[in-house]
């Protein structure tokens, strides 16, 4: 239903110039005028600050695009590569040529995107990508990036990134984060995010290697939960410390299952033994351990990161192959709306609910969520309980609209802190201006359409850049 | 994907002018010669009988708007605003002009166009509401008010209301209906509408006093289950004669889990006796006792509207502090589709399924509901199970376009019943209005598009007015 | 949100003329001059071949239409047709003027724009179909059926059909393919797909009989899981022989509960001697069974078709009175990411997992799905898990959109193997123009909007044509 476009009397527009995504003066102006010229925080992203501490250069657009990128190897592996040009023994160069042969097929995929968008931003290239240009676009490319400018910081600085937030095991020692804190050569603010899922997921092979990093780290030996969260509490001070204001967790589903202290200790007993631990058991340690925490987040005025929906590690034979994060995870399906809502509520009652950002990853819980919010809402913040932006899967033009929609449609939308990478590449950032495009191009719409006046577009405008930037900074306190 | 429109080479679109969301030819055509010149049968609506009754001159605008309007307080509360200016003591002036802050941030919520087609409609007023143009515009509309044409039964009657459906607890003695009905002075016809939700709700803590406000206004004393249905009969009896043709319920899913007599005349004893009941217990009295109103809808041919998916009170803080509907209730997600096939067909398999009308507040459940309808239909009526329109939470441009798209892609849409307020404001007729629009402008976008003909303008246009009113009008039999 | 189209200054559309669904020029030239040329190999599809090799003239378009289209049936249920004029005894006349007379009011639904683009292929009648249009419209298709040219195997090449696949049980002989096979006048081939859900759904009342059935042709007394197993593998090898490259089941949710031989032979011996089977017992016979299934399926580059989430026989009355697949059946919502992935790894686990083609009936579940098949992708075809089209409740505009752009954001749209009719109707080829114009008017917008370059439209017009024929080709090896 509904297909009235411009029905082919209207000049074609020319392939991602500058007014991609832009239909509309009202369009065009609020994203040239107002949200382009913000600076970026990343307040949620997975880059390495040892990797921005050493800053090295990079050799070539083969170690840039395909050295870590988890979603283009996806997309390899479904055009039918074979595993050698992905993650194995071949050239850079056979592996660059392998992901432009597949770059044409992936029509309405977000890649397509975030590809010409960087080839565009970083290297100058206007041409699309694909077997027949590929050759050019791999010399023109490795020449640019031996001219310089290409190294971590100065592609953070490039990209006007004022503030970064990376994800940091809550046992990590934060030594390049102390390292970066100190060296005023940098201009963009890099801080830690707490994520301490590795203590929340007592079930996993990952647990006890966990633990003994944090004996290590913190010289306790660690014999019962409450010695753990002991040990944890001096972590988040650390954390605190060394400027944190962000934590995040990934939940397949939110559990809410409450337990008393001395169940929780002979959970903790059995895991140390080896024994095999029931859902009950997991669903009361991640419920109890994860209230802790919270409380923690809302003392000290973090934003607590949910992220929920990731069904990860799908295939055995891949996970023993080449390990986790590399492309191998799909999204889950659970209810997740009853469970959520008693967890955030078990703590408002207590006066203890931190800042909390909701991210789903699978899109019927849009509504849920964008729905959820209002349930928790006070004037400790404005949007205190954040609709996290459309994430991963859903990180593309329809996906983003959709979360875009919810929001609007539910909850404030000019309060919401917006875009985030949650990325493993410094070439990241376009995703940003494309968020703001997609942004712009909506609102543009409804005011071109008569849905939204036109009447402040400053006061708009402006609203278009606390989204796009200022939401988040105040938010966060950063 | 699809993101050809008019490229801004065409004129922007008045904010809210009389063409609103119609954006050809066909569309104005069938909204401004057929749809809008229709009577509203508003067939579902929270509207007081007494109030109507006793046709009070309302203060001021705040009062009209912010007195008890939770959809307000969720969007003020999401902005930030403190409590006392929401439901607390500020004056009216101070919320009415924390309302007009938050105004322009609410990007693509139904409240701003809401607020603006009321502000249109009733008041004359075309500025949009912003904190500049609070002051101007709060003089304006309470002068206004003052010069008359406010009170409930004016603003019926002026919004063209010809019926309308109040919702009423079982136990209500509807002496307001009473009243309403000898008083041939209102040209509305106001009914009462069957809502006994606090039988089924066995386990809430509104059971026991409702039972004895039951018991009270019956002259019975209830000691089983039997007697139970045998007074409920009686207030059926009363519905009836009152003018009654729906009833309404609200389940967060439809159960299924049949119980004889004796199971249910136990459950009875156990909540008279204050114990814990079960999941079972629950599910039997609430399969149960619906089956038995069910069968009496049938036989009476009353609809039987089933709102589903509410997850309610999700706040214990402020439930405690200001009670139910108040704004702090969200979206369920449990599976559905399962329990409410086997409860219609227990019914339709002894000939007793009555008219029913299936509302989700979920909308991933609109292509499960949809596709619900199909198995049920009959020769009883013209699409005897509907679809209900889009809902509260989905109660907007986007839920209601999924909502009519859905239906359209599954049933017959040129035989749907429609609109509804669902509202407890007398200001609320313009979401007919907002609803019309949305229907003519997506109709009108299919035959500009090519996609219906245009042969036939005058049947379509008469089908956009069944729609709109007629179909209801016959599907109820008012 | 996003309201902008072209506003009424640009001319209306003509009525589905040949741009129906291409609205600019992309779009036309990727249908008109490259997937429209494209043969059909129609891969999953429920016409019988005994109907196909009697090649029967049919007697009137009642016939073609209603005597067997439960979609038709449904949509007249909802209008609130008597079942007379739908199953019952009323003539082929009386049931055509019934349809005529639901036609107008089927706004946005498929059949609306399937009855047209049927009319206008197969009739060459452009005239809409009403009550008004309905004599006139019945007169002129029965002269053009008298005229010749509607014999199912003229309907088949007239439609250019190369190649299709029908929906065979495991214990069918197969005769009428064999004769087919040996028939060289008749240009299509007609494959067996083996659909073994009798053999899997062991707790139905269809299970014995199937069973005496499989016995009979086979010559084999059954006793235990293990015979069984043996006995359908003489059944596949003589599908192989028969050329099928094709499986296909269906699953309300696919299970994952894993059970040793013992545990079978112990099923099998309940359903044998009419036990009730948990539904455990279900869970594991069916997870064992597929997974010998599947496996047989890998050894022979076979297809896997799976079809999720169908919830059958919704209406018991109308069951016992006229059958299955009569149209009562609707949308289940059940969890099925995890033992969809459970299933999924545990055959690529061994290397035994074959092409899959995974088609969800809810479209809450298409991310799921979407992004379920990156789990298991490799080099041994492109799209080894394909996402299967919008099927049944989703085949119409809205649901195939939603389809497209889930497999375009998460998959690799190019590498699609496409439609298919999925239908038991000679008439039903112009829904694999339906989808080619759809496809062709999405991708088409992109490039008018900027979104892909329209650098080399003979690369993508080669990948329209891949979607539309040559990935199926290639993928089931015909």
């Amino acid at each position: 239903m509904g297909d009235a476009s411009a029905k082919g009397l209207l000049p074609m527009k020319q392939f991602m110039d500058k007014d991609f995504l832009l239909n509309n003066d009202a369009a065009k102006t609020l994203f040239h005028d107002y949200a382009d010229k913000m600076p970026i925080f990343d307040w949620h992203c997975h880059l390495s600050p040892k990797e921005i501490y050493e800053n090295k250069q990079p050799e070539d657009i083969a170690f840039l695009w395909l050295a870590g990128d988890h979603y283009k190897w996806r997309a390899m592996r479904g055009f039918g590569i074979n595993e050698k040009y992905i993650t194995g023994d071949a050239s850079g160069y056979e592996k660059f040529k392998a992901w432009a042969t597949v770059m044409p097929y992936l029509i309405g995929n977000p890649l397509y995107h975030w590809t010409h968008l960087e080839l565009q931003r970083y290297f100058d290239i206007y041409e699309p990508l694909s077997e027949k240009s590929a050759d050019r676009i791999w010399t023109a490319a490795n020449d640019k990036i031996a001219s310089g400018g290409f190294t971590p910081r100065e592609l953070i600085v490039n990209s006007n990134v004022s503030h970064l937030c990376t994800t940091d095991d809550s046992a990590d020692t934060l030594e390049y984060h102390d390292l970066l804190k100190n060296d005023d050569s940098f201009k963009c603010k890099v801080l830690p995010a707490f994520r301490p899922d590795k203590a929340l997921y007592i079930d996993q092979p990952t647990f006890i290697p966990w633990l003994k990093s944090l004996e290590e780290v913190s010289g306790v030996k660690i014999n019962s939960y409450k010695e753990l969260t002991d040990v944890l509490l001096t972590r988040i001070d650390l954390f605190e410390k060394m400027g944190c204001r962000a934590s995040d967790h990934a939940f397949t589903y939110v559990p809410y299952n409450r337990a008393t202290p001395d169940e929780l200790e002979a959970i903790f007993k059995k895991a140390l033994a080896g024994e095999e631990l029931t859902v009950a058991d997991n669903d009361k340690w991640r419920t109890e351990l994860f209230r802790f925490f919270a409380k923690e987040y809302a003392k000290r005025g973090w934003g607590c990161e949910i992220h929920i929906g990731a069904m990860r590690n799908n295939n055995a034979r891949m996970f023993k192959s080449i390990g986790p994060d590399t492309g191998f995870d799909s999204i889950d399906d659970r209810e997740i709306a009853f469970s959520l809502s008693r967890m955030l509520d078990s703590l408002d009652a207590e006066g203890a609910l931190p800042k909390t950002v909701l991210f789903t990853l699978n899109p019927k819980d849009n509504y849920v969520l964008g729905s959820m919010l209002g349930n928790f809402q006070s004037d400790e913040a404005a949007s205190k309980i954040q609709f996290g932006s459309a994430w991963w899967f859903n990180d593309n033009l329809d996906g983003m609209r959709e979360q875009l929609k919810a929001l609007g449609n539910l909850g404030v939308l000019g309060k919401f802190v917006g875009m985030i990478t949650d990325s493993r590449s410094f070439l990241s950032y376009p995703r940003h201006e494309y968020f703001r495009r997609i942004l712009c191009g909506m609102v543009g719409d409804m005011v071109d359409g008569g849905l939204y006046p036109d009447s402040d577009m400053e006061l708009l405008g402006s609203i278009m850049q606390d989204v796009a930037y200022n939401n988040a900074i105040k938010y966060f306190g950063v």
